[in-house]
């Protein structure tokens, strides 16, 4: 088919070097032009007068943003607190909640590396336990992959922990139905949505989780280091800051007699002289993809994924990790691979082919993690499913135990 | 006289607006051209890959900023970290010491309130008790201010706590004396060096304070956000950090199979996708200031910030809080004033004269305090000294209790 399906004019709009196949939107995302520019006025405008901006203009500026961005993902402004990225926001959670020696903290065994290693170190202190439950591979059904999650709720379960899209395997799990049988028992629900803001319509206050962070630099392009925390309105006394600053308050006064005033937002948001201009772009990232019938994009990203998968797929003959369905996976797919060494495999593709595209790993098993964004089209796939070819085919690569 | 201080050359570098007097260099700092120039430059570099930015390239060239600013400060890379402000690095330190019930946080009441609160925070979790000695004003000499704080040692001392430069009243405190004696105590050093770096000479090995951290963006003149935390070698293992991520090791393995290396930077350098190019402008800074001679953009910033002090005390007849010498201050000195609206006296000179310049409060009292920095002249300084005439002569804030 010669039909691209990334329109040539969204190319131009974003900086990415033209030499190189990018198909890892995933790992850091990739900010459009007009996006970025206003993220850099932002900057010059904070330099010319800081005190007026950091001082007087602050917390209106930050308003401003959040109530954009409550907009987008159905929420309010003050459920919203931003955040560097989704790992930042999550480490506020995980570290806030009160667990007790022996409780359980019930997740998959396909979560973000820094996440395991959040709630392992959080779980450490407190003598709880970290409670990973294998994903059903090949995923099948909603109710298969929600029946074997769920089989791993004990009574000493207090923290349901979720990606909403994993990142290893680029898999959109049910989360909307384990966080209603959750919120049923009392169990704290954390979704770790880094992947899907700008990838999958959200409608945060529907789905009733007690924390979502996710990231705008990502599938929603924003500029980077822009994420969000959002704590649901009665869950939000228990969480601690990971910095404490001008808005936290106890019994006795500084030498500047201040009091600061109470709520998330208030006690959270200021935390020192920061650069805060990408959290006030996000406003611009959301208008970028309304105006460019994002929609439309994503449908035309998805379906030149799809063709993707299937060619890669078919290259080893193995088996995929779910159906080809958008209710698995939207802009992102991971195909399983022969056994390989994967670090390996993504650097040949690099520095051999200039493809950028990561091959990732999750419970011994290499997939190959290809994103879609509006910047790609037929040509990037084409590319990647030669370089594959010839790898693969390879004495290097081709040899693995499965293969 | 008619002799400038700043060089007119150097104002024009800043981006900072031309109808403001900004004589509040000390809470936000100011850019130069260059430097932020450099900042952006990284940014739309990180754009064009961001994996290979983020992913290959990172390591490389956070070490780069690291040796060349451990060079600046007298101490190795790996004794320092990135953060985005000093109150971060210092809730870094504050919330990983150990502390046990009854044990004592030593400080003076003149410290910065963002601080103050962490300490009272983590006091409060760990039942220790936070102990602010008053400074005695006016400061007199070294000893005496040396002996007024190690009079609040106890036996349950565990940690000093000290600014560099105070910062509602700008005072340089001797800080070597006391790590000195707090080191044959086996008393933990902290020091809030948010004001120092840029402002006064450091030699961080020979300081030997356990742990620093300063501020790039305030007198270095780095971007916003842009800050170190020194750790002390031999200190570094029972730092925790603030974000757990991929640095972090525990036991068990993640789905990844991956197995962090060892070490402060390693566990916390890489905290999720930021922009870090702030910390990277850091290296361009050093050199701006190297290249424009700061040694003596600083003595001329010091005389002129002299002769505003003399002029501003003249106005209300009230002591200075230290003698007129470099030991005391740099380019920022806090003047009293008399019992007066803190806020109120700040907006109106903002407001009615174009005039930024906080009015700090400290202890009940109120103090105007002056930053000099190279953009500054004494067409400045005769704009303030006539508002404040102004002011103080005035109705509104000319009946002060001590007036």
């Amino acid at each position: 088919m010669a039909t691209s399906s990334g329109s040539s004019h969204l190319r131009a709009q974003f900086l990415l070097r033209p030499d190189v196949v990018f198909l890892n939107h995933g790992s850091f995302g990739a900010c459009p032009r007009p996006v970025f520019e206003r993220y850099q006025a932002w900057q010059r405008e904070l330099e010319t007068q800081p005190v007026e901006f950091l001082g007087r203009r602050f917390g209106s500026l930050m308003l401003e943003a959040r109530e954009s961005l409550g907009q987008y993902l159905g929420c309010a402004a003050d459920e919203l607190l931003f955040v560097p990225n989704a790992t930042t926001g999550l480490n506020i959670v995980a570290r806030s909640l009160p667990l007790d020696p022996g409780d359980q903290v019930l997740t998959t065994d396909h979560e973000y590396g820094a996440l395991d290693r959040t709630w392992r170190y959080v779980c450490h202190q407190r003598g709880a336990r970290y409670v990973r439950k294998p994903l059903p591979l090949p995923l099948e059904n909603r109710d298969q992959v929600i029946e074997a999650i769920w089989a791993g709720v004990s009574p000493r379960t207090r923290v349901l922990f979720l990606s909403h899209i994993t990142s290893p395997t680029a898999l959109i799990l049910p989360v909307a139905e384990l966080v209603r049988r959750a919120r049923e028992r009392r169990i704290t629900t954390v979704i770790d949505g880094a992947h899907a803001p700008g990838q999958i319509e959200l409608d945060l206050t529907a789905l009733g989780a007690d924390y979502y962070s996710g990231n705008c630099h990502k599938w929603l392009c924003a500029p980077k280091g822009s994420a969000f925390l959002y704590a649901r309105r009665d869950r939000q006394t228990e969480l601690q800051p990971l910095v404490v600053s001008w808005g936290w308050n106890r019994e006795e006064q500084g030498c500047d007699g201040t009091v600061a005033p109470a709520g998330l937002v208030a006690e959270q948001e200021w935390q020192g002289t920061r650069d805060v201009s990408a959290y006030l772009s996000v406003p611009a990232a959301i208008q970028f993809q309304a105006e460019n019938d994002w929609p439309a994009v994503r449908r035309s990203c998805h379906e030149l994924l799809r063709r993707a998968r299937r060619r890669i797929a078919g290259l080893s003959g193995l088996e995929q990790l779910c159906p080809d369905s958008p209710e698995w996976f939207a802009q992102m797919a991971a195909v399983p691979l022969p056994f390989c060494d994967a670090a390996r495999l993504q650097t040949a593709l690099y520095e051999r082919f200039r493809i950028e595209v990561p091959i990732t790993e999750c419970n011994g098993r290499q997939y190959v993690r290809v994103s879609v964004q509006a910047y790609n089209d037929t040509s990037d796939v084409d590319a990647l499913v030669t370089a594959l070819v010839g790898l693969l085919g390879g004495p290097e690569f081709g040899q693995g135990r499965a293969g």
